[in-house]
C-alpha cells in the first residue's frame, strides 16, 4: 500500500513493492540490553516504521525496555497506538488512567509470563519493583505510535510552556515549576 | 449506522431510525457562560454524544469554552480526536506540544475571528491574555473524544499513583509530589 | 501524516513535520461577516484544508455562515462529512432528509445557542427566519468536507445535464427545465 | 464482525457465527427483469444487508437495473458508497457531476460489455439510449449504501421542504415548486 | 482523494481533479468471454484500479470469470477483500472455509441470478457443474483486493518454498510435494 | 468503545466502563513453554480478546509460539493481521509469500534478537532450523487476527471440499487429495 520510491508517505520513504528484500522487512538485535545508566533507570528499543521501512502503512511495531531495579518508564501516552506488554523478565508495577472525570488508576503488578494491555491514548507508566534488571516486550497497534512523556511535554518543551500556565495547571508556586523546568 | 434502542453501542443508546426525531438531533443553551469560578477561571460545556444522542458514530462533537480574565484551560489531550478551535470574544494564548524527542511547542495569541488547531492526541492548553472574558467554541472529530487534563490524571488518579513513580519521573522530592497529589 | 513538502496528499501540499510554524495550523478573519448580497442571501466562509494546510489528514474543518434577513443556505449535502452546526445570532428554521424510501424531513427551528446535527451525506438546508441577520458556527468531520449543492449539480453543471432526463426525472415539462437552468 | 442473533448491529439482526448457514450469504432472482411499468421506466433490484443477512459489516452489495427504453434511474447519490456498473444489455448514457465549485458533468455513452465507477457521494444517473431493454449490474462499497434520489428528497419528504425555501432554491416561482411537489 | 499526477499512490499513478476524464473512470469489454483453455477451465478478467485509474482510494472493483464445463476457479482467497458474486449463465459449486478451530465448509450449488458473498479473507472456490459454459460476475471491497490462489503461493512461489517444510506441514513424502511443485 | 456487559459485539462479550478492572486487562503465563509434542514440532499459546476481554476494539493481540527441534508453523495466512515476530530462544527460518501473479517468496534465516514482519493476508511460515528448542514472541494488528492454516482450510474443512476441485487445483490424481485429507 505504499507507492514508488521517490515518495515519502507518513514521513517515511517507500519502496517499488518489486523490489522488496527480506531485509525491508527486518531488523536485528532486539535481545541485547538497552543502557539504563538514566535518572530513570529504563532503556527504550524501539522497532517502528524508522527501523523497519517495510511496515509502513501496516498498522504495528514492537519496543523492548530493560529497567535496572526500580527503574521506570515514567508517565507517558501514544497518541495513535494501544500497547500489549509482557513481562520477560522480573517484576514490574504498571497501571493506566483512564480520563475524565473518573480518572481510575487501573494498576497491576506484573510477574515473568504476564500480558497487559494500556488502551490507546490512555497515560500509563511501569516500574520495575525487584531488586534484579528487567525486561519487557510491548507491541504497538501503529507503526509509528508516537510518545508524549508528560515530563517532557509539560516541562521540557522547546520553548517552554509558560511558568504561568504550569503554576495555575498545578495549583503551585512558579519556583516549583521552574526547579522542574530545569530537570527536563 | 446505530442499533436497535435496547442496545447500547459505544456506551450510548441507539434508537430505530425510524422513530428519530429531532430532539435526537439537537441541544440547547450554547449562547450561556459557563461559571468559571474556579481555580482555572475556565468553565467547559461539551455538546458530545452524552448531550446528542442522535451524534453516536457521526465522528464530530463540540464544545464552548468560558474563561475569566487569565483563566486557564490547564495542558490535557484528547485520546481521540483532534480540536479546531476559534474564538468569539477576547484574546487568548494557545498552544501544542509535538510529541518525543522534539517536543516543540507551537504557540500562537489568537484574536477575536481566529482559528487554530490542535492535532489528535497533542497536548495543549488555552490561556486568557486580556483582562475581559474570553469565550471559544471548537469543534472535535469524534463524537466522544475524551479528555486526559495532567493535572488529574497524573496527580489525581484514584487511586494515586505511587509517589515514588512521580517523584522520580519528574525528578523532584517527594513533598513536592504529595503537596500537588493534595491539591487534585 | 502527512508527507514531505514536495508532495501533494489528498491534492494539498504537505510539509516537513520538522518545519511546521503555528501559521500552518491558523487561520484569521472568521468573525468578519461575509457578503449577504446575493439571491439566496447568504455568505459562507470556509475553514478548510484549503486555509490551514496543518489540517491535512486530520479529519475536521469549520464554517462561517452569515445570512441575511429571510435568507437561506439552499438544499445540499456533504459527500463525506458530517455537520454540527451552532446558532450565534438569530432564528434559523434547518432540517434534513433521510434517504429512501422514508425520506422523512427532521426539521427544527433554533434559536440561539442552540446546536443541531446533519448527518454524513444527508440533504440538508438552512433559512433565517427573522427580521435581522443571523449567524452560525459549523465544524465537519472531515478536512475537505465538499458541497454538492441541488441547485447547481442539477440545473447548473459544466455540460448541462440533459434536459430529457430532468424533465422526466423531476416529471416537469422541459422549458420549466430549462427556465431553471438559465438561473446555474 | 457481528454480534449475538439477539441484537441488532447497524439496524440489522446478526447470527452466531457457528450457526451460520450457506443460506446466511445466498439470495436467488437477480436474473428476472424488474417491471419497468413507471414513469421512469426503470426498476431496481438491490442486493444489500436487507436481502443478505451475513453481508452485515463487510462492506459491499449488488443491484440489478432494468431500463424499458428511454428509461431513466433519475440522479441520486448514496451517501456511503461508490458505485461500479457494468453494461449487461443496450445501451446507457450515464454521468456523475463533480462538488462545488467545478461541478462538472463527466459522462460517457455505455455500451454492453463497459463499466464506470461513480465515486462516493456524488451525484450520478443513468439513462437507456436505445430502443430496446437494457439491464445492468452495479456493486457498491458499502453493505447498506443508502439512496438519495434528489426528486424525492428535495419534492417529496414527508413532510414537505417549505414552498418558500426551494422557490429561492431553485429561483422559481412557488407555484412550480407545488407543481412538482405535486408529482412526489 | 488522490494526488496529483506526478505521484503514485497505493502503486497508482493519480491525476489532477481538474484534469480528470470519462475515460479516467471506465473500461469497455466485460461482455466478451475470457479463453478458458487451460488446465483450470476458467479465465479471470479484473476490472480492479489497474484498469480503471479512477478507482484508486474508492474502495471498489470488478471481475468477470468465464467457466469451461467442469472447469474451476482453483481455492484461492483476497488478502483485502469481500466478494460478492453472482451467476450470469450457467450452474455453479462455490463454497467459502471458515479459520481456525472451525474450518466449516460453508458452500452452495448456485444457479443463473443467485448472488453469493466470501467475507473478507477468507478461502474460496467455484465450479462449473454443467455441461455448458458458465459466467459470473463479481464486485470486490477493494480497488485492489489482491489474489493468493493457494497452488501458486504454496507450490509455486519464486524461489520455491522448501521441500521439507511442505512436506511436513501436509504430512506426505517429500516426493507428492516435489511432483505438485513441478505443475506450478 | 465497547457497549454494556449484555452485549456481544464482534462475538466477544462487553463490560460497563466503570467497572472494568485490572484483571479484565491482563493475563498469566506467557513464559510456559507450550506441548509441541504434535507431527508439526510447534505449539501456538495466542493471547487475543478471547483470553483478555479487555482487548476488544482495541486492535492488537499477542501469541508465543514454541518450536521443538526443526519444527515447523505450517503455511498459514491471518485474514484481518500483520504479524511481527521476534526470536527469544533459536534460530527460524522465516518467510511469506506475496500475491498473484508473482508469488516471490520473501525469506530469512531468523538469530534471536531477530525481528521480522509477515504483511496483512499474505501467506507465511516457520521453521526451527536448530537443534534446540526455540521460542518467538509476536504481535498481530488486530484484537482477533484469525488463522488459516493451509493444509487445514483445504485438506480439512468440515465437510470436505471436493475431491474433484482439489485434483484439479493441485494438479494431481484424487488418490493424492484422498490420502492428504485422511490427515488433516
Amino acid at each position: 500500500a505504499c507507492p514508488l520510491i521517490a515518495v515519502k508517505l507518513n514521513g517515511f520513504a517507500c519502496k517499488n513493492p518489486a523490489w522488496v528484500q527480506a531485509n525491508d522487512f527486518s531488523f536485528s538485535g532486539l535481545h541485547n540490553p538497552g543502557n539504563t545508566g538514566n535518572p530513570f533507570g529504563s532503556a527504550i528499543t524501539p522497532v517502528t516504521v524508522a527501523q523497519i521501512p517495510g511496515l509502513n502503512t501496516l498498522g504495528i511495531s514492537m519496543v523492548r525496555i530493560d529497567y535496572a531495579p526500580w527503574g521506570i518508564v515514567a508517565p507517558h501516552y501514544h497518541p495513535r497506538a494501544t500497547e500489549i506488554i509482557t513481562v520477560i523478565e522480573g517484576s514490574l508495577e504498571v497501571g493506566f488512567v483512564t480520563s475524565n472525570p473518573d480518572n481510575r488508576l487501573i494498576s497491576k503488578t506484573l510477574q515473568k509470563g504476564d500480558v497487559f494491555v494500556f488502551p490507546v491514548g490512555l497515560l500509563h507508566f511501569q516500574r520495575n519493583v525487584g531488586h534484579m534488571n528487567a525486561v519487557t516486550i510491548s507491541a504497538l497497534s501503529s507503526q509509528n505510535p508516537g510518545v508524549s512523556t508528560i515530563a517532557n511535554v509539560i516541562f521540557g518543551s522547546k520553548p517552554d510552556i509558560s511558568t504561568n500556565i504550569l503554576a495555575k495547571a498545578f495549583q503551585v508556586d512558579k519556583n516549583i515549576v521552574q526547579q522542574i523546568q530545569r530537570k527536563f
